[in-house]
């Protein structure tokens, strides 16, 4: 296993999404959404090395993370807020914005709200 | 345990950076680099859940997330380019440029490239 590095400036796409309005109920799920953060990184042809969530407990949220060859992703969720903050940091060919939509979609977020950074060593 | 949630519409600060000209030899080292991000957190007055490190073996990087109540900061890094990719995200009254800024001296970076995104719900 080893990081698929680009040999140019960009080593990767970086994208911040909040999302809003999301059933509160799913937001408590860590096995669901942990299964779905999974198969995002699938779909975004990322290569899964590990995966830890966390439950605060009783009406709290989820904090979780799947680690990727290729970097990571990110959810942590405020059911009372119906809000979650993702972030999927990709480097190589796995395409980052694929996994942001599909987690978006899962959650039934309508109108996503996403920064791209772009990534990567100073040039020489 | 539970989050920190502010009341508002920012839930917490988001820290991408970028760090180069880092030497190679730290960015292969998994235990000192979560160590070093451990004591980040701490410094930030955030709350740590777990830590977990991967090192690629050989000559390759390292990729490490600490979870914490506030969110989290992850890593990665490749030492064949003498460059780490940080991000910390943390809610409520933790510092992340406090976190953000310990891991860059740590790791000797003169010049940290940052950039940092508000992130939270939409407000009602």
């Amino acid at each position: 296993m080893k990081h698929f590095v680009d040999p140019i400036q960009a080593c990767g796409l970086h994208v911040i999404a909040d999302l809003d309005e999301i059933d509160a109920e799913v937001l408590r799920d860590a096995s669901w959404l942990e299964s779905v953060l999974l198969d995002a990184a699938r779909a975004a042809g990322a290569h899964v090395l590990s995966s830890h969530f966390h439950h605060f407990g009783g009406e709290h949220g989820v904090t979780g993370v799947v680690m990727l060859a290729e970097s990571h992703i990110s959810l942590h969720t405020w059911p009372e807020r119906r809000f979650a903050a993702l972030d999927v940091f990709m480097c190589g060919r796995a395409d980052a914005r694929e996994a942001a939509a599909y987690v978006s979609r899962k959650l039934g977020v309508a109108e996503p709200r996403w920064r791209v950074c772009e990534r990567g060593a100073k040039p020489r």
